[in-house]
């Protein structure tokens, strides 16, 4: 398995997000690299944000740990403390269980591109820092337990 | 936790391999990024190989997934079907229990850089595809079970 032909990659702009918290995702552009590559233990995806898009809604996980390295362009990196601007070759983690809320949001004209990786318990679920929103095994639910209609995507 | 500041990682060159096979990775220099920034279930390693230097003996692994990203430079990626050159923005992949000996050999006059991730059982072990050594949780040994006398780093 030498070098990864990304360009042989689908690329996804797929969400299980409710309406209207779809609605800043769907310049978002990912191929679900690792899966396809038969890897189980690691997940790994590319991730094109077209101008203003943004990777998700700003989120933390219980039971997973990410790390995020950007590849071309530029995005803001939006935590509990903050904003940082990521440039190719800057790097982000986030260990599972923080509750600091992160997300990418491109502010730029152009695309930019970043690699996600993960590794933990994806079961584990985990919440949305700026809406009232967690996501479970069962799927998206308002804070006080209310399932929203849609599915979560795999 | 916004970008991280790989600078401030100390590089260490150490490895628990036993002689000789210690030394085509003395020219190696590694980050720890993911523990030290408390990532328990991804691994996570930035790793600068100087000239001539290998990033391990060529090996696979029983229970873990590895995927490396080049960040600069160049070197040249050995696998059982043969060698690939990988240049920055190349990737590579390696699902657990592929019996697909890996490694990179930095075969130009420069430093080259890389990010290699890892997840699952580290426990499970591996084997080396072109010596007489094995990797456990008890250490380094011989493919018939006799220990080598060096301790595998952590």
């Amino acid at each position: 398995m030498p070098k990864i032909d990304l360009d042989a990659f689908a690329q996804l702009n797929s969400t299980g997000y409710p309406p209207p918290f779809d609605e800043p995702v769907a310049g978002r552009w990912q191929r679900r690299v690792g899966a396809r590559l038969g890897l189980t233990a690691l997940g790994a995806s590319h991730v094109v944000l077209k101008s203003g898009a943004w990777s998700s809604q700003r989120h933390w996980h219980a039971g997973e740990d990410e790390f995020l390295v950007m590849l071309s362009g530029e995005a803001v990196l939006v935590e509990n403390a903050g904003e940082t601007l990521l440039r190719a070759g800057d790097c982000a983690a986030w260990p599972m269980g923080l509750r600091n809320g992160h997300h990418l949001v491109n502010r730029s004209e152009e695309d930019c591109a970043f690699l996600c990786f993960s590794a933990g318990d994806r079961e584990a679920g985990g919440a949305y820092s700026d809406i009232d929103m967690i996501f479970t095994t069962e799927g998206y639910k308002h804070k006080d337990g209310t399932p929203y209609p849609t599915r979560r995507l795999r």
